[in-house]
């Protein structure tokens, strides 16, 4: 595969180009990765700021209907729309990969909206990487909107608002009692809750729903990162399309204060720190699976269950043998 | 620190010695960790084999009110008991840590019993390596049973699973509704549901509460390191101290069991295994905390933050310069 071409096609939209671009980062094959690294060099000087929005909400809230309705409005206003998900549980579930496309039948046909469903790996981290590098795949193709999905498994909100600029919160419309329902912490991700569902039988609950929100968020401490009035609740309607606009409003309201206060591109530089670092780590692990450390490894550990060696006696000695750190003063730096 | 004469004392089943091992063993420092893997080396080979328990139980069902119980029920027959404890919060919560020898006042007294509480350290898997290690250096210092405790946070039973001989559950008496609180997992775990409080008006529920675990682990496929009738659930009374000595009966049963089949040295075996690869991965992360690594990561970060790298191509970089993996071919084994 020649990189420098398909970066050149990837950076002039052409979506299939985008498309293989992302299946190359989401590759697990070593051989893999030399590609993809590059790709992700040639492709990083565009200049091109797409506004990241991640989106949770648990099963049930209408997540798909309001990433189709709000994705149609932004299409609609000429805006190129790509929608991203991480969602560790889709290597088991496999239905959900091949939902993805058919619960947005409107807008996995329409020209302007590109979806690529979660990359099916086992582990949180791994599903992570791929999409932060997915994001700034479809940044360079000229994506104005890039909305990344989560389902809210474990510790996937955390990991989605590392990449993302905004962050929303989808709910459904419940009583009062319900509402310790959401995951401790989400408070503090959250830049927008929108509660959905605000039409027919529903819309009276869902209009208290969103001033006991509200009333909830006014109690907590004002973030360095907000203007006055954020975080806000809304109520929406995805399918009615209702509420649509004044959401969007108020996430561009945030975003431009953001840039034009430093905090948005603090955030990405703290993001990027992030996922520099979350590299490392991972790669140091992807080491111990590559001979001749693997081999190592099976030796040792066949010691240890031996009683010959303790654990930390065994790994010390591979440790030593084979991952040398600081015994090369080389200088470091393009 | 002389570490043969701290070994020969421990090994001598001296107290002050073995809290002194424990020490050494959670110690941060990383100056520390050549002393307490010598040490380990040196107390392995005693031949003394404790029979290891794991314990977990969420708040309120009494775990403290039955370990002190049940510990003293054990010394009083003339066997020595440590109580260890892996508990992530406790780093957090100062009180748990200072308050878990006076939550066993008898126990803490009591000449043949042995309580440490849990290493005060961030993360669950540096609680549980240092946990695991003092396992070891009690068993080398002659007690026959130690009981490992855990409030059941996170990931906490299953990294207990993997330090222990026998896994016990204990449960307060509940309604049927109440049944599917137990976290997923734990039915796999468990090798003995006690029911505590089964004493005054709770009596009759703790007895239903035990006949529906009963039936429910009845329904569960048998492991092939369980003899017939194995897992199942049990009344107790800590407080009345009854049914003690039949849950005694039962684990002692089981370990007979799997000591005569194999299964006890194959899960041993298997553990042992388990943390070197532990140790192994910790080991390496720990290197990116020392310089010059630390130095240089810190220098690619500022680059990945201000967009002259990616995050990948960045730490594809660190790693070639300063971790070198199998590019020597020295051969291991001692």
């Amino acid at each position: 595969m020649d990189i420098s071409d398909l970066a050149e096609r990837l950076k002039a939209g052409e979506r299939r180009a985008l498309a293989r671009a992302i299946t190359l980062v989401e590759s697990q094959k070593p051989e893999h990765r030399t590609g993809a690294t590059d790709l992700l060099e040639a492709v990083k000087d565009t200049d091109r700021e797409a506004l990241r929005i991640g989106l949770s909400g648990t099963p049930g809230v209408g997540k798909s209907t309001f990433i189709e309705a709000f994705g149609m409005m932004l299409t609609g206003q000429g805006l190129r729309v790509a929608v991203l998900a991480v969602d560790p549980s889709s290597a088991r579930s496999g239905g959900s990969i091949l939902g993805d496309k058919t619960r947005m039948d409107r807008l996995s046909r329409e020209p302007r909206a590109f979806i690529r469903p979660s990359p099916s790996q086992t582990h949180l981290g791994g599903v992570a990487r791929r999409t932060r590098e997915a994001i700034d795949l479809c940044e360079a193709a000229g994506f104005d909107v890039i909305l990344i999905e989560t389902v809210g498994v474990g510790q996937s909100e955390t990991v989605v608002a590392e990449m993302s600029d905004l962050f929303l919160l989808l709910l459904a419309p419940a009583g009062g009692d319900e509402l310790q329902g959401v995951k401790r912490g989400i408070m503090e991700i959250a830049d927008l809750i929108l509660i959905n569902k605000a039409d027919g039988d529903l819309k009276a609950t869902a209009q208290r729903t969103r001033a006991d929100y509200g009333g909830a968020l006014r109690l907590l401490r004002k973030r360095p990162q907000d203007p006055e009035g954020f975080p806000k609740a809304l109520t929406v309607s995805a399918v009615e399309e209702s509420g649509l606009g004044a959401a969007w409003d108020e996430m561009q309201a945030l975003a431009d204060w953001r840039r034009e206060t430093g905090h948005f591109a603090g955030r990405r530089a703290e993001q990027a720190r992030y996922w520099f670092e979350a590299e490392v780590r991972e790669g140091l692990l992807a080491r111990l699976r590559r001979e001749p450390v693997r081999g190592a490894m099976r030796t040792l550990a066949a010691q240890v269950e031996a009683g010959e060696l303790t654990a930390a006696a065994a790994a010390e000695q591979l440790l030593q043998e084979y991952l040398h750190t600081g015994d090369r003063a080389v200088a470091i730096g393009p």
